[in-house]
């Protein structure tokens, strides 16, 4: 067992495979430890405690686990946060249907309320048993014969007893282990997060507001949205457009549609003088009509996906070669971002449209590896374009996995289960991954509210808009919108508001989340997370999947259409209501107004509360009231970078402010503060 | 490439495991072929046609795929029937949720429409491309940018153009293929069918209708139970207990509990004397209270599955001796069946109760392996205890695999979906498997009836009353009945009629259905198959997948209630309704009446149609009408041996029928005819 990191230690079992995820040239340095103390922890167990056997059809390892921990991680799991007792199948997948381990991006990772994590290195649809299967002889019998069941609930009820972590990883003879130590899981996560390379640090524009214009638009009809969105008042700071901005789409030509958007440049260049960046959707499967594909080619697969070449990102040629493509063609002439597509694997969709697991790859991978590792390579290979311009860049991405914390791309998915939406943003926290539960219509006005709010605090603010010609709030319903059957005055202008207002709050919270994804960056705590990675030792909060913390002090509890009130266990201490002030505790219900986001403020914090605006500029100016909650403030962070370019050494940007109110000359640059606000009151 | 059987071509690729579906000690023999013409047929395709690769992952196969062709098997499949164009993993489950090719009992085999079967000789869960995926290379590529789509289902939609089959073997460096030949699609089912061992053949008793009791029974309810069938005059043959028969389910200690049958010899004996066949429930998970532990535990895996050993029956000397136990205990003591549960696997469910895949037995197999045989495995093992005391059973089992068709075991699923319940009729048809459609309650009157109806030419009429304490015409919500909140009588006795009528046509067709079990014993024939497989040039039936062929010449149409007419494609020719005798052909509509079965009749059909019994008895005789379709018919099957016995040459036992109604000696010990009725008039 080797030290590689502060806290993680290295286990090599077997002979593990050469070619897995932390062997791909694209992998970042790790980032210097910071804000974990103490710096070094011994790993959680020793390497006798495990048990690890090769067989025919691959390698098997036993880990501990205790009848009280529980575990989290997996990645990107929307049926689920905790991973205990259960068999999760990592297989990398479009639109999972129910809780088998299948996911968009799933990650062979997992942490423990006990405060460590383990990680596999393997690009293989691992298993993992997580203490629901039992080995023999580890348990004591007993001779009774139980209650007769009457449900099929009752036949298959857990037993509630715990066994060891078993985990099934296909074709391999080895598995090189890391093992990460806290002392708290939140410092299992932080080290993870900082040992991948740090999180990543958005550009300030990709917390602003997100609108996907319809797949159908033209130029003349982007112009159209664009001015609309700012006539009708509504903060956006980023555009996107679907396939048909290309001239071949499914696969892709990745070239401008000359039917569509003759002057596309122009377009560009007008809306991103009008304060918007754009965003290019795009896949990986380059149609032969595309300018890069003949390049591609000697490095692609040989199964085609959509008539289009599979490229192989992972060789760093070929990433080379995608990456100076899009600088030269997209990023060099003002594209902000992108978004990439289907990376990630199509088996539960009737038509199997992606690459075979048994397809083979020029860097030697076959189709397995290369399905769980498309999705970094994609995103890594995408936003060395932005890098090579100077600039950072945030996007939007379906699939990933191990080591991508710095990657800044957003994951979704076209599932739309709001619950499961919500879930995910607790459950991607504890593998380096955001994920956003976008808006893309709705079945009633309280349902568009509900998923209106519940993004104001979560990685992005995405009306991904792409199947409608007109905006949600003229129309909610998929079938009127697109042929134009749209709501009297009245109620466009209802629901208008009702979206100013919560687009507003967003950038209302700007800074404070500009200064969470730098906490992020520099110290490796997720912005967005499970209550249980604070307070694993809180047994209320082990399940609570409905309900995240925001940056350091925010806890969010994001309501449904179904509920009208929800019952939710508060961490422990007094949680002040972020808007009066009122002071709460313990088990409480709440019942907030159809347009009312519950955000609950830990007690001792200083929220920093900006002024609206529309959209960020390079080194914009924030307006910001000091909010405080309690009576003891700790310092609060703020980040004063110039909001968009590529900075080497981020810590110089970062300063606090305290309850007093005056700004450090650096953090002066960016913000002014317009007042101090002591919101505490009894409820 | 070799011809092991008349029609069927061994070919070895690579280097194949060792240990697969057919070197398992208890395959059986290959029967004689019959009733195929011509004979020998050469193979669907010469080894040229064939590409393989072993990599690391595994083996990969590619075979041809015409445009035309359409596929059907891969064993039970209740999402979908035909298997063109797809991605079906064959992973052995519980539950499956959605058309991925999990499955209860899946199979490594298909069939074309081309008259042409392929036969994977493995026990992994190897993955099938279908036509779905394109090599690079083999199409032709259009310029076109297509439309832009705003439905998810337009940006998936599957392209129609067809490529090669791929298979994706895991863990294998080879595989044995077997190239089965028609000419037809449906001779090379029958083919496969014959080669594995012939289709089984049920006791006359296993026809008739099933009734699993309440799992809360103790002896006296059960005798109760009994009783009250008879009382209400509703035919029955075999009364089910659930696990409560055990001193200690969930593992399972395979003895009696005396607490809840202290007189179970007597009760199975007084039942027996009734006209009862008993059936007991059970899993191969073996309590260590069970007598049968000990001898098990050195044949037993790593694992527990619910406290319990797990038996590896793949190994001769751990069969016999689970056998032998059987003989022992249950069979020589007038125990005429088992219900084999929870032999499949768990991935969809909470608790991942089963064995995990990378489990070692002693055989030397994982668990990947174990899982796909144990279901045939115990099939094996369980009727040997039958057939040790001279008799043949019917049974029921969750999972199987290939090579089954001779096992006397009809496949379930606690999924409940009714479309998915009758299309699991047509699938299960094509790889040597009988699927039951049971019934376990109702959410209406009308569900109910259509439930019922769709058994009366099913595999098996069972209604699997384990839930519920009183029989579903009383009560068919499963919450009330448990209460006992039931219908008032006049509700309860329209119920217990329109129940009572569908058993009894489930009786009077017994000696069709046993001439079909016959036919499918010596030729192959499957009793109950999918339309497409008697007419695969008929594109309209490719997909119909809600209605089936029973014996040679009924054709079903069962309802759901979701239904009130149903527009049906039928095969070519005219085709009579069973019981008016109008004559229906083409497109047409049927719109039964909520008790009424849509059953249509081939012309130039024999019918025998049999007066009402309660339940069988060894040599019972059958007084049977010959209902005669169209002018000119073909003589009728009937098979006339005891009903039940072991018969070394079933041959002897066949006789046929002709318009005359001049039963031949043989049959007449079985048979008297008690008329002919000429059932043809017009529309």
């Amino acid at each position: 067992m080797r030290e590689i990191y502060p806290g993680i230690h290295e286990l090599i079992l077997g002979t593990p495979e050469a070619d897995t995820p932390s062997t791909q040239f694209f992998r970042r340095q790790p980032r210097p430890l910071r804000g974990i103390e103490p710096r070094n922890v011994p790993p959680p167990f020793q390497e006798e405690a495990l048990r690890f056997h090769a067989g025919t059809r691959g390698f098997r390892v036993e880990l501990p686990l205790s009848p009280d921990e529980a575990l989290y991680g997996f990645g990107l799991q929307l049926k689920s946060l905790q991973q205990t007792g259960k068999k999760r199948t990592l297989r990398v997948n479009s639109d999972p249907v129910s809780d088998t381990g299948d996911s968009h991006a799933p990650a062979p990772l997992y942490f423990s309320t006990r405060g460590y994590g383990v990680l596999f290195d393997t690009a293989r649809y691992a298993t993992f048993h997580t203490g629901g299967n039992a080995l023999r002889g580890n348990r004591r019998h007993t001779g009774q014969a139980g209650t007769i069941a009457l449900t099929e609930q009752e036949l298959y009820a857990a037993s509630g007893e715990t066994h060891p972590v078993i985990v099934d990883i296909p074709a391999a003879r080895g598995i090189r282990l890391l093992l990460i130590s806290g002392p708290t899981l939140r410092n299992a996560v932080q080290r993870y997060n900082l040992f991948s390379g740090g999180g990543c640090l958005p550009p300030e524009w990709g917390l602003g507001v997100w609108y996907r214009a319809c797949g159908s638009c033209n130029q003349e009809e982007v112009r159209q949205l664009a001015a609309e969105l700012r006539n009708a008042g509504m903060p956006c700071d980023v555009l996107g457009l679907e396939p048909g901005w290309q001239s071949h789409a499914y696969s892709c030509s990745l070239s401008w549609s000359r039917e569509r958007f003759p002057e596309h440049q122009k377009l560009v260049d007008d809306l991103t003088a009008d304060g918007y960046k754009i965003n290019l959707w795009e896949h990986v499967f380059l149609h032969p009509t595309s300018p890069l594909a003949p390049a591609m080619e000697p490095y692609s697969g040989d199964f085609e996906v959509w008539q289009g070449l599979v490229p192989d990102l992972t060789i760093r040629e070929a990433a080379e070669t995608y990456t100076e493509y899009h600088r030269r063609t997209f990023t060099s002439n003002r594209i902000a971002s992108f978004k990439i597509d289907e990376c990630d694997n199509s088996d539960f969709i009737q038509s199997p449209w992606s690459f075979p697991e048994c397809s083979r790859f020029p860097s030697g991978k076959d189709g397995e590896l290369y399905h769980s590792l498309l999705g970094v390579a994609a995103q890594y290979a995408v936003e060395a374009a932005h890098r090579a311009e100077g600039k950072r860049s945030y996007g939007s991405v379906r699939s990933s996995h191990l080591f991508a914390a710095p990657c800044p791309f957003v994951l979704y998915s076209d599932l739309y289960d709001h619950r499961d939406f919500l879930r995910g943003v607790t459950t991607a926290g504890f593998s380096g991954m955001l994920w956003c539960p976008e808006l893309r219509h709705a079945s009633s006005v309280l349902d568009y509210l509900r998923r209106l709010e519940a993004m104001v605090l979560s990685p992005q603010m995405l009306l991904n808009i792409w199947s409608m010609p007109h905006p949600p709030w003229q129309q909610l319903d998929r079938d009127r919108n697109r042929t134009g059957e749209l709501y009297d005055t009245g109620k466009q202008q209802f629901l208008a508001a009702a979206t100013r207002r919560q687009f507003e709050l967003r950038m209302r919270f700007l800074p404070y989340l500009y200064a969470a994804f730098a906490r992020y960056h520099l110290e490796g705590i997720p912005p967005f997370r499970a209550v249980v990675m604070d307070y694993p030792e809180c047994e209320e909060l082990r399940n609570a999947d409905q309900m995240w913390m925001a940056g350091e002090d925010l806890l969010v509890i994001p309501l449904t259409a179904e509920e009208e009130t929800r019952k939710v266990h508060l961490p422990p201490g007094t949680w002040f209501d972020f808007h009066t002030g009122a002071a709460r505790s313990g088990r409480i219900t709440v019942s907030p107004a159809p347009d009312e986001l519950t955000i609950l403020v830990r007690d001792g914090s200083i929220i920093p509360f900006a002024d609206v605006r529309q959209y960020c500029r390079k080194n914009c100016r924030h307006r910001v009231e000091l909010r405080i909650y309690g009576n003891h403030p700790r310092p609060a962070w703020l980040f004063a970078d110039d909001g968009e370019s590529l900075c080497d050494d981020p810590e110089q940007f970062i300063d606090t402010v305290t309850a007093d109110g005056k700004l450090s000359p650096l953090l002066r640059r960016r913000y002014e503060c317009t007042g101090i606000a002591r919101m505490t009151c009894d409820a």
